[in-house]
């Protein structure tokens, strides 16, 4: 037995500054939301351990980010605004102070940023790795959220921003990248470490999208679970999926990593299947949002698996569609 | 890199048969709640580390159990009616399909007994010990949430069954317990593996109660927490807190027991600050609801710590008011 006074003056100094209202002040066992008048929710879950999903000498700031986003992304995805999150922080042996304050400062910069304040969560030591699951939620006006088995036949299939970066930058970080310039190995490492949610996005998920999920586990393979689980078919022409010039900079120098691209994952960027007909408003929305959308295919009746088109006209197929953690 | 497959099949396997219906199937990076109208939300976590909140080698069912019923104490002692809940679980290299499945399906047979079916979750391995984090929503009354800092002078402090079992019934199944039958022996041993949250209690709660919150961490540490943010005092006569007759027959062997039932944890009873004007209603609520609550003490003005009056009429002080995990 020792006084719990650990737990609750170490949450008092390092995440009560950084509690929206919902956190009543993180002296509550639970976080009070009023939901939106007219809104369905959403929420997701996403958890990191250390040494499988970042290093644990990553800098805390980038640990924080990472675990925020990568939550966030989901919510842009299914086109929820996002509301506030929960953390689950176990915390190991070696923790010092100096970190904890970083991280926390990180998260509670990211939550004002995305307006995703904290609202509440947990803090219990571990044995092991550096553990950390954040669960973030999120308002949709009800009945719109973009589903992953939503995607219909004829329906445009969309892909924010560009693909393949953080899957290059940890080749680049693991010592195993292209001899590109620092500049663009710089840029491809921080897309890595740092996903940019696609939060703008969302209002026009939820217009218009029948289908969403974000790119997580790569672009291949996600795609291929969306249209899966829709039970439709597709045909995508990858030469149209869009690359960084960083990455066709480091494609250049190694043709291997467009497979790579295409399949490494950890992209944070939103897939999106948009009825023809909702195609231009939703490009217009999109780009009025920096949130730019490339149309890389189109959904068809079927139950194969969608077919990729690489650059020479020719069907390309894949070994392994996507990344797993597990 | 490999398949994603692994926790795809997973999930499917092991968790989908015991899915709600927010969480669309498990094949969706979401879960998708239409909120009950007028009502508030609550949301809580709690996280569990094998070695440190629980044993490792402790049957698959009770850390179900456990983890999920932690996070139903939570929203019981705040008046909420449970929705549903995500699972975080993180899986250590030695995890086996056999474990797995018990775990799976003790969650699931909770999750429909208590009206709280799993949402959604997120699986991935780690190199140190199984790590799982629950985070439960429920329902209540838009603005009936019963919180840690509402306790009000002249406040009648309730608690509810027992308290102290799961203390004592930890020190036996650590081999340091008194020398009691062993129905008795299990009994205790039991309200430790598996709490029982005060669920049918959140209706009563969320109609009468000012301030709530589930004993954790011990009930002496768990009051003086409470009172401490409701900014109140309060007089508590420790001979009225309700042992179970195991627990008065270990305490009978050993009386240093008595202590370690009220600080050790662990109970998942209810503490209920109510008003005078409400505490017949709340009184006869809670029988109906065959959650038994006993009036321990009177909140008064003041900013000291509760007094704790114990059995012959004389202060108790306790050097630790409770157990901390962290």
């Amino acid at each position: 037995m020792s006084s719990r006074l650990g737990e609750d003056a170490l949450i008092a100094r390092y995440f009560a500054p950084y509690a929206g209202p919902a956190a009543l002040g993180l002296r509550d066992d639970a976080a009070l939301l009023s939901p939106p008048p007219g809104c369905d929710l959403v929420l997701t879950t996403d958890a990191l351990v250390a040494g499988v999903h970042f290093f644990a000498d990553d800098p805390p700031q980038s640990i924080a980010r990472k675990a925020l986003r990568v939550n966030l992304s989901d919510l842009a995805a299914k086109g929820a605004r996002p509301l506030g999150f929960l953390l689950s922080l176990a915390l190991p042996p070696d923790w010092t102070e100096p970190w904890l304050d970083a991280f926390a400062a990180a998260l509670g910069a990211d939550g004002a940023d995305y307006g995703c304040p904290l609202a509440g969560g947990d803090t219990v030591k571990t044995p092991g790795p550096l553990t950390l699951s954040i669960t973030a939620f999120g308002a949709v006006p009800a009945g719109r959220m973009a589903t992953r088995t939503g995607v219909k036949p004829g329906d445009r299939l969309y892909v924010t921003g560009t693909i393949g970066d953080a899957a290059i930058g940890l080749k680049i970080r693991q010592g195993r990248g292209p001899a590109i310039p620092h500049a663009e190995r710089e840029f491809l490492i921080g897309r890595y470490l740092e996903p940019q949610p696609r939060t703008s996005l969302a209002p026009a998920m939820a217009e218009h999208a029948h289908g969403g999920m974000d790119v997580s586990d790569g672009f291949v393979g996600d795609l291929t679970k969306m249209l899966a689980v829709s039970k439709v078919s597709a045909r995508t022409l990858v030469y149209r999926v869009p690359l960084s010039s960083a990455a066709r900079a480091a494609i250049a120098v190694d043709p291997g990593l467009f497979v790579v691209a295409l399949t490494g994952g950890d992209d944070y960027e939103i897939l999106a299947a948009v009825a023809p007909s909702s195609a231009a408003a939703f490009e217009a929305e999109a780009a009025a949002a920096k949130a730019p959308v490339t149309c890389v295919g189109e959904a068809f009746e079927g139950r194969d698996p969608p077919s990729f088109v690489g650059p020479d006209g020719g069907v390309m197929t894949f070994a392994q569609g996507s990344y797993s953690h597990f």
